[in-house]
């Protein structure tokens, strides 16, 4: 069974009532419950030691997701590199809605992250744009957000490996929702949705692309590779 | 459990007293001995009527397997229109070796799909370059042939949208050898090894190649897209 | 100087008096009038003796531009094969609107090419979502379309080398507006906007897209790769 | 005419008299004066004040070139994080050889950037398997090295935007030479080629692949992207 960890800053849920309304067991929890029966779920948090994610923790995680928003700069730059490193092993990495902004992810990527954004109880429209893609196995053609934050382009990320869906907002924008990424042997999701005073983590189809891209992003197994000074294997010519 | 077909020309194999001797049941019978502990597996052959290859066949294959060679030419239009239909609409297909020339590839790629070879018991070294992809699971960092075809760049194929694997050849060429493409709701691989006069498919990390590959290409299910005339979703202010 | 030649299927012109309003001297001669300052310009249309598209007019043609809508039916496949092989063979292509549905841009693709279509006189805006690449040299961060006919997801294409532009649709879709591809020694650009009966080939964005492409199309000077069967480069041990 | 920076550490030339030799006016000159006669070009090296590459000079440059190899850990953060930017904000940037060590392109890609290496005096084949990237232009089916240091893979990067040459090593390798990215506004090309004991940058065709890629990689001219709060362009309807 699958080991996913889902870290949560879980601030906005101890101090907005909006918040905790919506997420009373924060949003970690709302996550894990719907993950509960497909996965074996642990939740992390800022405010724990070391956030939560030991070297122990990390270590017995196949897919970590991520969510954060307001205190990216209170993530230690240690436990950064720390994940970081448990990516390139091949631990998977799905990060969530403005955790875009997360020093994990700008890391990973190598680019400000930076995009526009606004708060205006808007609707959003995810369109497929990949359907041969396993992380939208029994979506539809879009999703459908009443009301969300709306995040437009330019999305300062690199170009994805995979682009699987794209947002269309009531105010006038377009997103890209849903990118792959590989670095080194691990693999990453980076999914729009889920701003922290919307019920977006109950909605059956943002769930089900979320577990899906567990299922995706677990790790391959194969040994680490080799690097460094290597010997040759086939015979080289002596020359002056 | 997923049903694979394995198509395969089946013509050297007729005529061919060495490659008798090394694919005695036929290239398709020594693919589908090693698929058969993990998959529903068929076989479909060119001199068969419709080539094996039916409607009714086609609706039951989640992934089919390409082996081709001497005769592309004689592969019905017919046949590869249906086929290439099917992967439109979500059968995964792997191309294996000189099934590069067939008429189905080339149509799926849009390109000639030519390359360079030469027959000289040479060796070839498959290094991997995506250690992330689940295509290379439990492989180690290069899969070692004795003695192989060389196919050698430039491979005219479009940009692989994964390349996962680049051979050595002893003679001084290399070769993107493990390519996927995603073409409608269908995902695509095509893995260089398999000449007829050598025991490649009995490798087992060769083996273990194609096994990873058939999971990875399975179906996804999603409706199929709607296309067409479209009414709005959204109200369209009237203009003059 | 370069040399490009506008194709036009050339019959909403013939026919459609409100497309005569709007495009006098034909969609051709449109393209054609802005391109040239630049660029040694020549037309052709689906009436000409071979489509206009001689081996010496290609020949003589750097990049190519296709509109049709109509009559893709019409074009002859003795033709259709011409074309494709010049731009395997490095000559440039920009396929705008409607093209998407030729029979020269799907053998390309090696997909059906289908999407959503619908004429609503809509607002159109395409968002640029790579500002490192020259086709958008010039532009802003959007262009703005008041009224368009709407191309929504699904777009059945294979998965863009490079997404540089994607649009907002006021009736609720997105579009993947602005896509390359590499085919062979040639480079490919399809570009969504230019419904017949709008006068969107007159937007100067619109005109700096595509003069931007056609520099970015532009043939690179190289020999053709050699295919076929090669002598060794290096020496191949003897082996039993 | 564009500015282009060869920035190098300028440390082996210092102490080395094998490298003094190949290189008596440093890699930096050797590299500045093939591009000469097509660009305006300056030099800078590790040593001067802020490495020779001050807010003013990176104003000034539209594509840096960059070597290092010893002293990557002597380049301080402040310069690192100024030329990330630069990159981010759009000047073009050529990453060569050991340079793929440095904070620079390791910032850039977000992974390791490990490899295999050796130093035994072998050949180097590097294929081009891009016929279609102006990068390419003018050079043939391959350059072939007679005496290079191996790199070898995996090369920790993340998958290239575009792959346009693939390295054949005596020894029994392959390398991924020739990769572009894009971050930001900013187009990358990191080339394998050009150990400091060797005369690799003598080479005509690596002379040609490095002018190539400065045109390829000049800055695209248009406003740099709005990020942060937006208002709509469109009517948002009033939500509860």
């Amino acid at each position: 069974m699958l080991q996913v960890t889902v870290w949560n800053e879980n601030r906005h849920e101890k101090t907005d009532a909006e918040v905790q309304e919506v997420y009373p067991h924060g949003i970690h929890g709302a996550i894990a419950s719907f993950l509960e029966d497909q996965f074996q779920v642990r939740t992390a948090t800022l405010d724990e030691p070391e956030h939560g994610l030991t070297q122990e923790v990390l270590e017995h995680t196949d897919v970590l997701i991520w969510w954060g928003h307001l205190a990216h700069h209170e993530v230690s730059d240690e436990i950064v590199a720390r994940v970081k490193q448990r990516v390139l092993d091949g631990m998977g990495l799905i990060v969530l809605h403005s955790g875009h902004f997360s020093k994990l992810f700008k890391t990973l990527m190598g680019t400000s992250c930076d995009l526009k954004w606004r708060e205006a109880n808007e609707k959003e429209r995810i369109w497929i744009v990949d359907p041969s893609h396993p992380i939208v196995e029994d979506i539809g053609e879009y999703i459908e957000l009443e009301k969300e934050e709306m995040y437009g382009e330019h999305f300062d990320i690199p170009a994805p490996d995979q682009l699987i869906m794209v947002s269309w907002f009531e105010g006038g924008e377009v997103f890209r929702s849903g990118c792959t990424y590989q670095r080194g042997k691990g693999k990453i999701f980076y999914f729009r949705p889920g701003h922290e005073t919307y019920p977006t983590y109950y909605h059956k189809d943002i769930q089900r692309v979320i577990k899906n891209a567990v299922q995706w992003a677990k790790p391959t197994a194969l040994p680490k590779p080799i690097y460094g000074n290597a010997q040759p294997l086939e015979a080289i010519k002596t020359k002056q």
